[in-house]
């Protein structure tokens, strides 16, 4: 494996939990209580961290900072399979020092575990396959159609979907079980990460079939 | 009729509804009554979704997602008329699915019927023509001049047209019946749903005229 | 006169109008007295239109949309002297008339004189030197460095000056003539206009001066 | 020194230092004690000023206004070490008259020193390192990969970072010496100063080796 290839992915996958985690103690360390107002700073700055990771770092590595994408770029035949462990590892690994980088910016105990116990549940796992779902389809359509707007896509989906997702779209295995080390605003308990995991997996599987053929390169 | 276009328009009006529906439900929920701030988030998100889904889809099926400009599309002749029937009835449907797609992710009742009923009126009629009416606008415009530009152009004059008309901009009869199906933040009572798309199909044929001419390609 | 020409700038500051005020009554109405979040939903919603009508009509007109943006056209050699005077009527008639069609879009009296008191001041004419200068350096910048980049550039300096002028940016002698005649959010009392405006033509003069030779063609 | 390229420096970090501290004046006297809210505008406010003065001064002087980024430059063989000196005495300079001119807009003393006490200590500390890698990361990974971004990239970055680093990256020796001199929102008490600067320097040489190999020219 390319050794620049695997830590771009490590460190792009650090930089997207900064700003996940970051912002969300950030925001609801100021908010007061006004959750509607976190997670609008929480959002717009996840947005942010993904337009700039995926524009200096997509043409590394392809940026996919996800182990779900991975899969899905694998099973179209455009990322080697051989190099598909390899990436996830290294991107479950960055999203993980990338929290513990957090909680040393935020002045709070590197080893945490989530307690946050509403991460459950039919709806939000029918919400993380919508979620995945809709990642797979801007970064496909993107590709296929607008290569240079990918970084937009997925930055403006993604702080869109903070919202119009019940689950907030994790839609990301690497953040989900990074998220599951942090007991802040972005946390998941660790029983309720394999479920959303589950889900994501099933999207990539239902986007393989759906994207390939909205998307393909035959005339009309 | 090519069906791949017939799905992209019947995705993209889904997922429209969802960003619409869905960031309302979500605003309204964490917003603790502060309206301005649940407003904000569901324009923001409206936004980032109809950049979305305009920037992959409009290569397939011309991005419409709306029977108004299926219509003013027609009578440019940029649009069979064999193909307006077909159009709008699978933006209708996708809107309707959107809707209760939505509702299975919030872990709400999918059949609702809107009960909110101070979108009428007037003032309200007239904002819908002048949304409408600044809707093709952009969109023609944007043809004309930027053709690249049009997703961001649809994106950001939504989003703003949530605070800049009085009626939050519906300015798509396909949006306004599906948002009838739900009794949230983003609904409209059914017996107010005709009136609003009367004001967007007289915006249609005033916009036919005033912006053939203002857009036309002749020389100065 | 082009007629096209003359209309694009009556019907773009018709929208910018529209822009400023109608997100102005909507932010006041909803923000309950909250007068940080009325004026980022103001700041956002008017950025949103520069952008729009930036776009569209830029290739028709200019869209200058700004007396004060036609002046400094006209003292560069950019646009002619005959038309300065036609463009400036229209842009005020346009602006004018935004501001009555966006009262009847919120079921107001159409016909109002502001009433807002507080929109004078050494600091604040002071502030609309700055804010005039800093438009000045965007659209100037922009057409010398970047022409596509000017919608945004001017869409953004204008969202971020509602912040970081005192005065808001007002930046333009349609806008402030035409928010005299609205006795809400974006309103300044008539007495207090004309101050403004000698502020916005000082601008031009010192811009004309400065940024011909900060963006000047020679080479370095 | 090409007094264009001084003056542009000059000029830029002027500006930058407007739409800091004058949107935190501005964000602090409206939100009434809410300072989430305060931080969102004084964010979106920085990044949008950020996106003018780079698109527009870029091409002019190269967009530092920023000793740090000057520095690194420099350490790349990217900018003539002749001219760190003149270009970080600028930044300097200018930053330190942009604060005071809006003093001058926001009716309040020209002459002041900080008294804001809490931006101190390790975790800060640690945060400036981070947030000035991160600043370094997009900068040259836009260079490497896609130059027109860098304005974008840059604003929304930052925009980001004042939410996910809890220093909210001031990452800019010139940024921190002139917010010293004001007791508003953005201040900084003077005796805090040099550490902030310290680890910006730290990050610097930390990116100068990273950020060389990762976004090396050389072929995969």
């Amino acid at each position: 494996m390319n050794p620049r290839k695997l830590f771009a992915e490590f460190l792009g996958t650090a930089f997207l939990l900064i700003g996940v985690v970051g912002s969300g103690i950030m925001a609801q360390t100021l908010s007061d209580g006004n959750i509607a107002l976190a997670l609008l700073a929480n959002a717009i700055a996840t947005g942010c961290m993904l337009y700039a990771i995926i524009t200096t770092l997509g043409p590394v590595s392809g940026a996919h900072f996800n182990p779900a994408v991975t899969l899905a770029f694998a099973l179209r035949g455009e990322h080697p399979w051989s190099a598909v462990a390899p990436y996830m590892i290294v991107q479950i690994a960055g999203g993980i020092i990338g929290v513990w980088a957090t909680h040393m910016m935020f002045d709070q105990s590197i080893l945490q575990t989530s307690t946050t116990m509403h991460r459950t549940g039919g709806a939000q796992w029918f919400s993380e396959i919508i979620a995945t779902l809709g990642l797979l389809f801007v970064i496909f359509g993107g590709i296929r159609h607008r290569p240079d707007a990918v970084p937009p896509l997925v930055g403006l989906y993604i702080t869109g979907a903070y919202w119009y997702t019940s689950s907030t779209s994790f839609a990301n295995p690497a953040v989900t079980i990074a998220r599951g080390f942090s007991d802040t605003f972005a946390g998941i308990y660790p029983g309720h990460i394999a479920m959303f995991i589950v889900m994501q997996i099933i999207a990539v599987f239902i986007g393989h079939v759906v994207l390939n053929w909205l998307f393909a390169e035959t005339d009309d």
